[in-house]
């Protein structure tokens, strides 16, 4: 085989997309190799790519890898669920984190009961139908985010 | 005063925002209100005008309401944080989840133990340092989404 001093470097999934040059210093072209078309295909059709190009540009560069991979999972969320994107996850983790704290608030409860030799409220696994304890889930935003109106999805 | 029978309708906040007229029919019109610019100025930056209109022709009307409610979530949440945006939010929920879920294993053990009439744990509220019982969280997507490998946020 006769070997070359010339390389080829395929362009990355976005400029191949994009059908232009991608030129060494592609802002692209670190987080959207070749062999992932798919990846910057939907972060195209959710947010564009020069919307996506300016949050990069906007970015230190030790951040942007994070970026690229929270918008593609955002992209990819949305376009498997077009009406919740990932807000549906979120609204799904909330009930879980919920329900979880009601389960360990009634655990706990049972276990001071034990502890105090008034034996369990119940039945060990039981817990109440009705919750009362207060609970608060804060969330890191002041936003609040709720389209199901306590309908699961 | 004299009356008129001539009306005004201000243009939604996209159409004010885009400088365009505001026609009857309208796909932001009752979404986008023109008493919440900063609704429409957020997702025009992250999702862009035509995006989120074409997102929004592709679904059913009565969807739509929930839509714009997500994406203006996600477009907040993406000014607030570029790097992580909405899905770190996910992130932060998922930690609870798993933190929620082996307090709660751990304070059935306990259960388990005094119902047997071995006592507790140890103490009521101590939980193990160590969790060894299997806990699989699956998320609604097979996509994971894990920018920070560990680390708080």
């Amino acid at each position: 085989m006769a070997s070359s001093t010339s390389s080829y470097n395929p362009p990355c999934a976005a400029c191949k997309f994009l059908r232009r040059k991608c030129s060494p210093g592609c802002v692209f072209a670190p987080y959207f190799p070749p062999e992932e078309p798919h990846k910057f295909a939907n972060v195209h059709k959710i947010f564009g790519a020069s919307n996506v190009s300016k949050l990069l540009h906007d970015l230190l560069p030790h951040q942007r890898g994070d970026a690229v991979s929270s918008l593609a999972y955002e992209a990819e969320a949305r376009v498997r669920d077009p009406v919740h994107g990932c807000v549906g996850a979120i609204s799904f983790l909330q009930k879980q984190v919920d329900r979880l704290q009601k389960e360990l608030d009634a655990a706990n409860a049972d276990l001071i009961r034990f502890a105090a030799g008034g034996g369990g409220g119940g039945g060990v696994f039981q817990t109440p139908n009705t919750y009362t304890f207060p609970y608060n889930y804060h969330s890191p935003w002041n936003t609040s985010y709720n389209p199901h109106g306590g309908r699961d999805i």
